[in-house]
């Protein structure tokens, strides 16, 4: 197996490779944590997108969507809390001039000292061989015991710091642990301070004259505006939801990770309103529902787990992360939250207007309460995609690279390819082309050798290659061949849509 | 016929109250010139992109999307030259401290001279009747040829002026046709200055660390930048195009006529490289290929027009527009510009970069020409919008609102309809939906008379309607009801899949 750091590595330079994803600019040096999609990137990107798309607005009667502009009036910010608590804790070296995010350099210690604890188990390992207990060995182990007891000490007292924004405090520690600048070993620290991390942006000719805006650094807002009035022109009656896909923007000091954390990301949100009590029923209902989602790709149930929070957030009851396993560990892919009427409460508080849905079983008005779905586009891209690269050992002997991604999201379904360039074969291939285009993404290919463009094909991730050979002159057949089982199949050319058809019907994969 | 501002003022109201489109954060009284797409609007918009993306990247097997970041290096917009020249000249009343478009002024000055023409036409075919010859009237007329050459004169300086940058003769101009504020009517007016359009903001967690980047004026330099990864990671050979749909930002100082100029907006481009010397025919090729898709659409052919450019930016050597005729008059719908090598030239020169294409069959490397299509998706709503609103008077004397968008593009595809709330019609409406759903976006609807529903489904543009009534549970038969036509057949549910299908299928539509 793979060692993790260098499936990730793999993971990126295929991205590039083969078309997936380059860096922002490049031809500049890139822009930092800014990504492309390029040209296979996005259609695997609109295909994720239109997969949740399909099964969160096509699927329910009771979800409608909507698309809110990146720019929205400044007060909606001041509402949501984020103009005044969506900060970093930042801090500089003096003398590297280098800025780090204080949290950030107090957890990559704590990290220290985690890697440590896997080197004695790593060594013991070796030592003990088959008898080695690791349980065992890390509630004894004095050295052990240590590092584990300080990283949780260093961890607590962090968190309580920054939760009574105690940044002096946050400063001391990074002091006490004798924490040095990564770059250049300087322990000459500023004092600890918040940073916004929303871009701002200014509308108007000129400063006088001008308004500060902010690029949305979530979506979800653009959805609790929009409430009223998607209820009272849509006729919804609450249970009901609000489902949005769109840009954010963080102004991250550290983003990291390739396409993970992003200063400039989509996100994929869905506002479910409901009567206030009834928030837990739903709360479980989209926790199973979701999971349901992610497993349908069949990305393996064991790369999926739960994160209840304990600490939840000023506006939530109830929160859990759907955590998936990048090749960097187990990692936040999508938050399933409780945000009680939090939202719409401050709405109604900082606009002046009722945000009240009339219940008329009920007989009642209220604020509803909200369940929310939040997915990162890009993370979820990252999944599919780290999760489907693998070398793979054939049997004899030789290896390939092949991207067994779900064949529902792969950019090209199929590829079509002449066995030769000549006797009328690419004609027959550009036949069949002009028959799947209208409803697949298919791609011509004619150079190299078949075994050749099949591996590239691989690489890709396209399911399926239809060969046109001089039989196919003689039968009006093709081989039809599979991508994960390598399996080929001899199809009647006219039989090939409903074949295609039958391999990606959404309803099959959605219900699955 | 419905007089042109009332029916834009018709199409701004219906689309909020049908659930189209809302102001940006409404609750907070909105954000100047942009909008939100509510939960119909999203759809057709979703519709079009995809309708646009079809007929681009899927039809054609050398054309690849990309999906490029809206953060871009900041050299890029130099290269560009939209950090130098992408400006509006504006100018301050000193009086009022409003700012205007120095160039607007001047033009709302020169339609008032032509609504004096139109008024005198206007009297004199009262005046004359039948006999009255308007080509003959407005060639001889003393006082229309003045205000027609007086208009001509106007708008010929100021092209002049703002050609030769000579921002003092514009305030001249201004002065001497005596314009004033038109809110308070003072004439005492500032200097004219250049106004770049394009919205800043800072990368970074201080003034001091940060770098000043722009929210991207148009996609198309999404495009230039990709050009060579794209190309040898798609295996790319000339002439080859990349598409991109994305949202662009400008920060207009007057910008009006609801969606037609936003200050967000989302773009659709297709930049096409070619081998030099065969731009003309590229650029032919893609005016008839791109009006032929408007067509396709059925809004009739009366309301396009070419519009070819007679003067040309500084990186074109051809360039025209598809003009729509909006509830506005005929305006810029698609421009379709033959740019030369200017822009990766420029990239070249910015980066250092070589941005050529080997091309194997002349055996040279050359930087390519690139012909260019470019649309607005909010632009082409608004058309598609605009066009499909109706009024109709029927057969019985009552008037019903129809908006009949292309079925292609209609949010909702069908409406089932149980006539009434029991008996098991509701039961079976849903078993109906739970058929359609996978392939089509349908709605359930079941309150009110079945006929004040039609009318509903009719003004939000639901091309079928699908009744269950008593009949269904003898025979399994529905109604389906056409909104354009309002005709009924009856259908059996088991046929409807295959109905749908054939009136909705994308291969009639792009192919008509």
């Amino acid at each position: 197996m793979a060692n993790n750091d260098d499936q990730f590595k793999r993971v990126v330079a295929h991205a590039k490779e083969y078309g997936y994803i380059f860096g922002s600019s490049e031809i500049y040096d890139g822009l930092s944590a800014v990504y492309d999609y390029a040209q296979n990137g996005v259609e695997l990107k609109n295909n994720i997108r239109q997969y949740w798309w399909t099964s969160m607005v096509k699927m329910h009667q009771n979800i409608v969507g909507i698309d809110a502009a990146i720019l929205m009036h400044p007060t909606t910010w001041k509402a949501s809390g984020h103009v005044d608590a969506f900060n970093d804790p930042l801090i500089d070296n003096k003398d590297s001039k280098k800025r780090y995010r204080a949290d950030v350099l107090i957890e990559d210690y704590a990290e220290k000292l985690e890697q440590k604890v896997q080197k004695e188990i790593a060594k013991a390992k070796k030592r003990f061989g088959e008898s080695f207990d690791e349980t065992q060995f890390v509630s004894t182990h004095p050295r052990v015991v240590g590092y584990r007891q300080k990283k949780e000490e260093v961890l607590a007292r962090m968190a309580r710091s920054l939760d009574n924004n105690d940044l002096a405090d946050v400063k001391a520690l990074i002091e006490e642990l004798g924490i040095a600048d990564p770059e250049t070993g300087s322990k000459n620290w500023t004092e600890v301070r918040q940073f916004n991390l929303m871009f701002g942006t200014k509308l108007g000719a000129s400063a006088e004259h001008a308004t500060d805006l902010y690029l949305r650094p979530e979506t979800a807002q653009g959805i609790f505006v929009n409430f009223l009035n998607v209820q009272k022109t849509g006729r919804m009656k609450v249970p009901f939801g609000i489902a949005q896909t769109g840009k954010a923007f963080r102004n991250e000091i550290v983003a990291r990770q390739f396409i993970f954390r992003m200063r400039e990301f989509e996100q994929m949100e869905m506002q479910f309103f409901v009567r206030p009590g009834e928030e837990m029923k739903w709360y479980e209902y989209w926790k199973e529902t979701r999971l349901k989602w992610h497993l349908s790709l069949g990305l393996g149930a064991d790369n999926y787990r739960f994160h209840d929070h304990e600490k939840l957030a000023h506006y939530a009851n109830a929160a859990t992360d759907i955590e998936f396993k990048f090749p960097f560990g187990f990692k936040e892919l999508e938050g399933i939250h409780s945000r009680t009427d939090f939202d719409l409460k401050a709405h109604e508080e900082y606009s002046g207007k009722k945000l009240q849905f009339f219940d008329p079983e009920l007989n009642e008005s209220y604020v509803p309460y909200v369940v929310e779905t939040s997915i990162g586009l890009d993370r979820m891209f990252l999944a599919v995609f780290s999760n489907s690269l693998k070398e793979e050992t054939l049997e004899d002997g030789s290896t390939r690279t092949v991207l067994a991604l779900p064949a529902i999201l792969a950019p090209v379904k199929a590829a079509v390819l002449p066995l030769i360039k000549r006797d009328g074969l690419p004609e027959i291939a550009h036949q069949i082309i002009d028959m799947l285009k209208w409803d697949y993404q298919v791609q011509y290919d004619e150079k190299d050798a078949v075994g050749r463009r099949y591996r590239r094909q691989d690489a890709v991730g396209t399911p399926f290659c239809i060969t046109v050979d001089h039989q196919t002159k003689d039968d009006q057949t093709v081989t039809l061949r599979h991508r994960d089982s390598m399996e080929q199949e001899r199809v009647e050319i006219s039989d090939l849509p409903a074949k295609m058809a039958s391999l990606l019907e959404v309803k099959s994969w959605l219900a699955s």
